[in-house]
C-alpha cells in the first residue's frame, strides 16, 4: 500500500472555496465603531482593495492567479499522508490521514496565505507589510513570503515568545524581515500597554493594535497590515489544503472521510482543511467536522458567540465571532498559536450552524499524543499541531471500542522544531495544565458587554 | 512547467548501489593495528554482522529489506526541484536542479542510513546504539531512527555543538535519545581527552572515540556503535539520493546532468547523490562530479591520501583515504557536519581515480550563496549545504560565461531551522573565513607519518 498520496502540480486546485457562498445563514457584516456595518473602502488604510474585495465577497469559487500558483509551487500541493504506525500502535480499526503542511519552507501551513497576501499587495503597489506574530509561525511566514515578491516586512512578535523563542527572530531576519518584541515602544498603542504594564508578557491582541497603528500611520501610504488568520479572505486561501486532499482521498479510493479534525487558534489551518468537506456536509455528506482548542483558552467551547474587537486596543473593526473578551490573556501554554481570545467569522458562523463541533484538549493530554506521533510517524509537531493529534487519537480509540472502520483526516499544520522547548518542560514534568475558573471567563467577556450583539437565530436548513 | 518531479512510493529503488563494485582500482582494506589487513569478525564488536557484510560486499546492487522500505517511506521518495527562481536571479541559463533531503523528519539525509543501521541492529537482537554528533543532524537522525524500530540511543555530541545548539539535543530528547556533551567523564576516553585540556571544545574524532568505547565495553553485548558517514555501508544506503534522482531527471526529460554537487564532510551526501552517478561516468558519460568541503577544513584539497585513523583516540582500524591527520582539530566554523579530519574510503578512493574532483570554498561565500538561495528558492539550508550551493553558483555562471545550457543537480542535503545562529553572525558580520597555513597543515599530518601507506597507483582504465 501507498503511505503517501501526493498530486503532481498540475493537479493543483486552481480555485479557493468560499464557504460564505453556501453557509445556511448570511456572514454578519463587521461593524465599525458607531455599530454600523463598515464599508469596503473603510477598510482601505489597513488592506489593499484587491484583498478586501475577497473579504467581502460571496463568489463560491475564485480563482488563484497564476502567479501565486507559482508562489505555492515552491512546496505545493503537500502530501496526504496514512499514519499507519499510529493506527498499529493505537490498535484502531481507523484509518488515519494527515495532511502534511509542515514541508513547507516556513514549517507550517501559514505560507498557503502568506504568499497570497504578499502577492496581492505587491500587484497593488504596497512597498512594506507590518503583521504581528505569536509563536512565530506566522511571521516567519510572512518574512518568508515578503523575500519571494520583493517587498519589507516588519514583524511585531509577543514578547513571551519573543525571549523564548530566539530563533524565530533569526528565521525572519535571514528572510530579510525586520522582527521586534511586541509591545514596543514604536507605536502608540505599544507605549499605552507598557505604561499600563511595563512587565507584560505581551499577547497577538496587543501585537496587532501596533502592526495595525504602524500601517495605518504610515504617511506614505504604500505600507499595509497583513493578517494569518481570522479574516475571510485568510480562511479562503487555506481551503487549498481542504481541496487538496479531497482529491487525494479520491486518489486513495476513499468517498469521504467519517471526522475532519484541526485545531483553531484564529481558525486558519482548520478552516483550510475543514471548509471544502462543511460544504460536503451542507451538501447532506455525514462528516464530524471537530475544531480543537486549549482548554485554557477555549474560545469556541465557553466563549461568547458576540460581537468584539479583533485587539486589545480596539483599533479593529468588530467582528461577528467567538470571543472571550479582547481583554482576555491566556494562560501561557506552548502552543502560542493557540492563545487568541476569539474566533474567525466564517468558523464562528459553522459552529453557530451546527456544522463544526469544538472541542478542548488540555496541553498534557496534547503533549503525550505528540510524544506518542512523534515515536510512532517520527515527525515532531508543532504544539498547536499536537491538539488535532490529541483529538484523532480519542476519536480513533471511540473508533476501537465501536469497532468501526472509520476515517479520520487531521492538518499536520506545523513542525515543532522551532518549539522544543515545550517537549523539554513535558519531559522534565514542568509543565501543567490551566483550569479557567468561570468567573475569571465572566470576568474577560465583560469588556464586551455594551457592544452590538449578532444574531444567532439559524435562518438556514439546519 | 513542472518544478518539483515526485516519485510515487511504487518507483522507488529497490536496491542501493555499490561503487565498490565499479570502482577501477579495487577499494583498499582498512588495517589493524599490526598493519594488518583486518576481517570482518575484527568488527563485530563495533557492528552487527549483517551491516559488517554490506561494509565489505562488493556486490554491485544490494537488496533494500522490505523492512526498511517500510521506514524510508515515511518521507522517501524526496522531491527533485529544478531551482528556477534561482536561475533567474543568476541569469543562467544553466537548468539548476536539487534533490530535497531536508524534508525527512529529522530535517536532513541522514535517516537514510540511520533508519537501515536501525532496522539492521535490531534484526541482529541489538538493544542499543551509542554514536557521536558534531552540528546534531545525525544524533538527531538515528535518535529518530532508534525511535521507529525500538532501540535505545546515546549519542555523544562534540560539546561546542552542544552548547551552541542546545535544541539539538531536546529533538534527540523527544525522540528518547539520551545525549551527552562530549568529551564527557562516562568514557576512559574523553576522561583522558578532559584531563589533556578541560576546556576542549570537543571534536568528531573524540566523540567516535567515546561512541566506540561505550559500544565495544558493554559487557551484555547487546550494545553497537553507528556511524553517520565514512564508512562503506553508510555510502552504500545513501545512494538511493541518487537512485531516485536519476529516475527523476529521465520523468524530466534529461538524459544526464553535466555538473553534479554536493558538499562533503565524512562523505555520506555526496556519495548518495553522487556514486550512481559515478557509475554513469565509469560508463563513458561525461558529468563533472564535484565534492564540496570547507576551505578551513580541506580534507580531500590539501589532506594526503593515506592511511589514518577515524578517531582521535585511535581505536578505530586505519582506513585509506584523504586525511588532515586524527589529531587535526578544524577551526569552529557554523558546517559542523564538514568538521572531519578525514574522508569516506570509496569518496577517497573515487577521488584518486580522477572521477571526483574536490573542491574547496570559504564560509563567508557559502553564507552568501544560502542567502542567495533563501531569497529565490525559499528555502532556509543548513550551513552545511550551504557549501554545495556556493559551488552550484559558482558553476552556473561559469555556463552563463560559456554561454552553454548545462544541467546542475545538487543536493540539499539539510534544512538550516537548527542552525541559524550562523546566519546571525552572518547577518551581522560576526563571521569570518579562517586561512590554513601549509605549516600547520603539516604538523597535524604528522601524525600519520608512521602509518602504513596506501598504494595510490592506479591500476583501472583511468
Amino acid at each position: 500500500m501507498s503511505y503517501k498520496i501526493f498530486l503532481d502540480e498540475d493537479e493543483i486546485p486552481r480555485k479557493w472555496y468560499n464557504l460564505a457562498a453556501d453557509l445556511p445563514s448570511p456572514l454578519q457584516p463587521p461593524l465599525g465603531p458607531d455599530g454600523n456595518p463598515i464599508s469596503p473602502d473603510m477598510l482601505a488604510p489597513v488592506f489593499p482593495m484587491n484583498l478586501i474585495e475577497q473579504e467581502v465577497s460571496s463568489e463560491r469559487w475564485i480563482d488563484i492567479p497564476e502567479g501565486v500558483l507559482e508562489l505555492l509551487y515552491r512546496w505545493r500541493p503537500s502530501p496526504l499522508v496514512r499514519a499507519v504506525h499510529l493506527e498499529k500502535a493505537l490498535g484502531t480499526p481507523a484509518k488515519i490521514f494527515f495532511k502534511n503542511e509542515s514541508l513547507s519552507p516556513a514549517g507550517s501551513h501559514k505560507p498557503n496565505t502568506a504568499v497570497v497576501q504578499a502577492w496581492y499587495n505587491k500587484e497593488f503597489g504596497i512597498k512594506k507589510l507590518t503583521t504581528e506574530t505569536g509563536a512565530g509561525q506566522w511571521g516567519s511566514a510572512l518574512a518568508f513570503a515578503s523575500a519571494l515578491v520583493g517587498l519589507e516586512c516588519k514583524v511585531y512578535m509577543v514578547r513571551i515568545s519573543f525571549d523564548q523563542k530566539p530563533f524565530r527572530k533569526l528565521m525572519m531576519e535571514t528572510w530579510g524581515a525586520t522582527c521586534i518584541a511586541s509591545p514596543s515602544n514604536q507605536t502608540q498603542a505599544g507605549k499605552a500597554f507598557l505604561e499600563k504594564d511595563p512587565n507584560t508578557p505581551g499577547s497577538l491582541g496587543m501585537a496587532i493594535s501596533e502592526a495595525v497603528e504602524e500601517a495605518v500611520t504610515d504617511s506614505s501610504g504604500q505600507t499595509r497590515y497583513s493578517l494569518g488568520s481570522v479574516l475571510n479572505h485568510v480562511m479562503l486561501h487555506q481551503t487549498i489544503i481542504g481541496l487538496e486532499t479531497q482529491k487525494q482521498l479520491k486518489k486513495a479510493g476513499i468517498k469521504k472521510p467519517d471526522v475532519v479534525i484541526a485545531c483553531a487558534g484564529g481558525g486558519s489551518n482548520f478552516a483550510g482543511l475543514a471548509f471544502p468537506f462543511v460544504s460536503d456536509k451542507i451538501s447532506g455528506q455525514d462528516i464530524d467536522i471537530l475544531a480543537v482548542e486549549p482548554s485554557s483558552c477555549p474560545t469556541m467551547t465557553r466563549g461568547e458567540f458576540a460581537y468584539d474587537f479583533g485587539d486589545v486596543a480596539k483599533m479593529t473593526p468588530l467582528l461577528p465571532m467567538h470571543s472571550l473578551g479582547h481583554d482576555f490573556v491566556p494562560p501561557p501554554i506552548h502552543a502560542g498559536g493557540l492563545r487568541y481570545h476569539g474566533m474567525a467569522p466564517l468558523v464562528s458562523q459553522a459552529i453557530v450552524e451546527g456544522l463544526v463541533t469544538p472541542k478542548s484538549i488540555h496541553q498534557l493530554e496534547c503533549y503525550q499524543a505528540a510524544m506518542t506521533f512523534a515515536k510512532t510517524e517520527g515527525i515532531i509537531v508543532a504544539p498547536e499541531t499536537s491538539h488535532a493529534i490529541a483529538c484523532t487519537i480519542q476519536e480513533a480509540n471511540k473508533a476501537k471500542e465501536e469497532g468501526k472502520e472509520k476515517v479520520i483526516v487531521f492538518n499536520l499544520s506545523g513542525h515543532g522544531l522551532m518549539d522544543l522547548r515545550g517537549y523539554d518542560d513535558f519531559l522534565n514534568n514542568n509543565l501543567k495544565d490551566y483550569e479557567l475558573p468561570q468567573a475569571d471567563l465572566e470576568k474577560s467577556s465583560a469588556c464586551m458587554s455594551d457592544l452590538p450583539k449578532p444574531s444567532t437565530a439559524k435562518t438556514g436548513k439546519w
